[in-house]
């Protein structure tokens, strides 16, 4: 259907509205683009939005990072984007005390229907399932050597968080999670090697999967049951007790659960912590991964300083990948890259395409964000690169976004900080000079899994899952000037004790890539903050430059040079 | 009843546990220490704690800020203490799936019972209301001169609130809801003048007020009714919707709301947000009353630094109390001082007693927490002064403290930050040195009400309610050493617009009197830092010098002096 269509439809059933979201069943951000109706109905492509479609008109909900983005791709007569905006207090606002919407309750969690029944009482929902075909795709072992922890050992650790809140299974809903129990991964996303599958997990008979669409491997030591079985094993089950994630579970499982009187309790799925703690194994791959990659992004930074005539965006994106895709254990890039030249970069998840593609012009900046999937780490790093001679402006105000990195990757912290507060400690850096960025300060990051991943996170929204050891996150503090240029500056760290003071902990880089130095204002810079960057370039040389010709080792000992 | 009785009563009915608050019907910290109830069973005196007494032994949760003084105050074989621990999880560990729980719905937050029984739901309450007999108190009108807006004005502000949730009538239970709204004040606690009184207001026939004890001014335009007829007024207003502050109305007005089938939509109590924007009146009337506060204050030192031989703690809360009574409009303090040498300022909320009251020994440090009420304004000021020569360790600590003081006292930041934030902002400087404290950076300040009022506060937990123009809050970081000293700064500041920047805010503070500069150690603060300090001593200087006499002048010129 269209947005057209839709509305035909609303008017019949006399409803105010239809609820559509951007994902599937799997509700994260593992979605096709053909998957994607909400680009399919509006040309939006960002990653988060909700589209409300009424009778007259349809209102897009995202947040700031898309707002030139969604000004570009909508047509603003049909489609109206709003930003920043809290969607219940807007159908509050908009409708009166009654409203009749429409939603399909496999690409809604419990918990956003459970707040919108919450903050407007006189809501009532209508479900209505639209049918998501899944491409095929094959599943395939991520070995032991890259995981770590066999499947048994982690079902153990899961089912003994379930015991601790008096449950005997769950349904995993979240992609990631059914991985990283199951160890397996699939080919079914280009960026992603999550397989799409949902798991139950009883404490009884174990792990059943719940797949369409996928061809396992042959010896998948679980059975496999398509999609369509799962209420009839949901309502077999109905005794044990479920833990469900009212987050990460689709409504429609809460309908089935009801329907069929199934006990639950209400708990974080576990697989979530468990996963983002990494284990010894794959700390040492991601480190190793960061030192592959690392060693790609300098080959290639070498290649740009010495090739930058002539070239646009969409070359920037194929050289860089085929860097990457040189260095060991690569498997592919960990989401589409990101090169933006001038004004472009200024639009924070810009992605270029053949009608968008720019030239790389002189005295501007080069923001370029790309990552790999490595069989044993996931990387995600940033850097912002002068063409030419870079405006005072430029200058200033990247070595602003450089303190505000600093501070937070300098930073030590207590053990139940939220990620709210680290986003502060490095936004407010920031705002010091009056200047703010319309996105979060940092993401976890999996490990042969999702580049984006929870439960922590670091934005200012983030008020749970403090950090822990061994997790994996994003540092990327940036700032745009709209139709200028944009800048951003992305290391992954990894949290790591203090070991002067046992109650704390601190970060490890693990991104290994130099900063441009002709962007930093040395004497906007504290001597602790000069010694930062001396230190981390002194690392970068140490690591890489073994595996580099003479040539690149000689350009990133210029590049690593003290400031 | 004593713990005894109690045991013997919950095992007569077959009970787990009775769950027991500090607080009467009023929720907030309004409670004399006669009506509280922890104090009376368990000897603890702390303003935040609630008390889980079971058949066999009692459980005293309370917060780090506490953690010492519990440990002197209660019995630990009768009483255990826990701090900065969940109840509800607590509950959780401690019982089987289902609890048996007794408690005075009067005392207990409608929010907290819904936590609770979310969180359990095994928990089965059981309702048994202790009766509360409030002592004879007068009431009297707070002038239109220092509130600055009259009661008709502040109920339409209120009424338009109430009519955006679609609401005719609220019930106001929070005391300083009632005072604000009704430019009424009483004396029925030594420092906090609110009336405690429960207010109906109906978009028809305007306020009712309900209290019981209280002498009203025979021109006080409302009926007054006594508590007891409270629920037939709720019953007779059934159909006019209500707006339910969960947070602040007593689990016994649901109660009565559901026994009656009153209609209600959750909404925050609108005073509470209205009152904490203080207006020109009021700003103007705080800025006043910290100038003569101020001058107590000075006047304070300078007498302390020429009289300090054989002095002890409790002789510093008189003379203070002495300079601060003479200024103009002074009413009252606004809080017990705290006056704590040596170790005793280690105990965060430490008031000293003729038990524990200490003499001002040599080299060692004197911490001083204090405030007044003055018709128009509410003062709270902690100074942290040197008694001899402190130590090199106190001077380093005292510097630290003030680096993280000035971090937030000289933030800027955007207009939607949550307190959590900013209490990041002063806290992280401290983390950096691998220091902290366990209390909150700052709260809200009333306008002749509460000297902690919300919704604004600044700590680790305060994730809504951003600061905004006319705001006013503390900035009091500090660090103890138990057992050894305590540190403390703390200033009261105002949120104002930066005028360079339109969608940013800073403080402008209000607190009058100089840091003690034998504190400071010069070389650990950066020249932004030093520049702070002697602007704001000008300031003092600028201002408080014309109300000292000569002696006091030039004492106050050599403590305002460059560092």
């Amino acid at each position: 259907m269209n947005l057209t269509e839709i509305r035909q439809h609303l008017t019949e059933k006399k409803y105010d509205a239809r609820l559509i979201t951007r994902n599937n069943l799997f509700l994260g951000q593992d979605t096709l683009e053909r998957e994607n109706l909400i680009l399919a109905l509006t040309g939006f492509s960002g990653s988060a939005g909700t589209l409300i479609v009424t009778g007259k008109k349809s209102f897009l909900f995202t947040d700031g990072r898309y707002e030139i983005q969604a000004a570009r791709q909508v047509n603003p007569e049909e489609t109206e984007v709003i930003c920043d905006a809290s969607l219940t207090d807007w159908l509050q606002e908009h409708f009166s005390a009654k409203i009749k919407l429409e939603y399909d309750p496999w690409c809604v969690s419990i918990r956003e229907v459970l707040q919108m029944k919450h903050r407007l009482p006189g809501l009532r929902l209508y479900p209505k399932t639209e049918t998501c075909v899944l491409e095929p795709a094959s599943v395939f072992a991520h070995e032991l050597q890259y995981c770590g922890t066999d499947t048994k050992e982690k079902c153990a650790l899961v089912l003994e968080r379930l015991r601790q809140k008096n449950c005997r299974a769950c349904l995993l809903t979240a992609a990631d999670s059914v991985s990283w129990l199951t160890n397996l991964r699939s080919d079914a996303l280009p960026d992603t090697p999550v397989v799409r599958a949902m798991a139950l997990l009883r404490d009884d008979t174990g792990i059943t999967l719940f797949a369409d669409e996928l061809s396992f491997p042959k010896d998948c030591p679980y059975p496999v049951l398509p999609l369509a079985k799962m209420e009839k094993e949901l309502a077999a089950a109905k005794d044990l007790t479920f833990a469900v994630d009212e987050q990460r579970t689709p409504d429609a499982v809460r309908r089935i659960f009801e329907k069929h009187a199934v006990k639950t309790v209400c708990a974080d799925d576990p697989c979530q912590l468990l996963k983002a703690r990494k284990n010894k194994t794959e700390i040492n791959g991601m480190i190793n991964a960061h030192l592959r990659d690392g060693t790609a992004v300098c080959k290639f930074l070498c290649w740009l300083e010495h090739n930058n005539e002539d070239l646009s965006e969409l070359d920037i994106v194929e050289k860089l990948h085929e860097f990457r895709k040189q260095q060991p254990l690569y498997y592919s890039d960990s989401f589409p890259t990101i090169a933006g030249v001038g004004a472009n970069a200024a639009v924070i998840h810009y992605q270029p395409t053949e009608e968008t593609n720019a030239p790389l012009a002189k005295n501007t900046l080069l923001l370029i964000d790309s990552g790999g999937q490595y069989f044993n780490g996931t990387t995600d790093i940033t850097r912002t690169v002068a063409l030419g001679t870079p405006a005072k402006e430029m200058k200033e105000k990247f070595t602003i976004v450089l303190k505000a990195h600093i501070a937070l990757a300098s930073a030590r912290f207590p053990k139940n900080v939220p990620g709210a507060v680290l986003d502060a400690v490095c936004r407010s850096v920031m705002w010091r000079f009056g200047l703010d960025y319309k996105h979060g300060t940092g993401h976890g990051v999996g490990c042969f899994l999702n580049v984006h991943e929870g439960p922590q996170n670091l934005s200012p929204r983030s008020f749970s899952c403090p950090l822990e050891e061994n997790m994996v996150v994003s540092v990327e503090p940036g700032w745009y000037r709209e139709n200028a240029f944009g800048i951003r500056i992305e290391n992954l760290v990894r949290v790591i004790a203090d070991d002067q003071l046992p109650d704390m902990l601190k970060f490890s880089i693990l991104t290994l890539a130099p900063l441009d130095k002709r962007l930093i204002d040395k004497y906007l810079l504290t001597g602790e903050e000069i010694e930062w960057v001396d230190n981390y370039h002194r690392e970068v040389f140490r690591k890489i430059s073994p595996g580099l010709t003479e040539e690149e080792k000689s350009w990133l000992e210029e590049a690593c040079s003290s400031l």
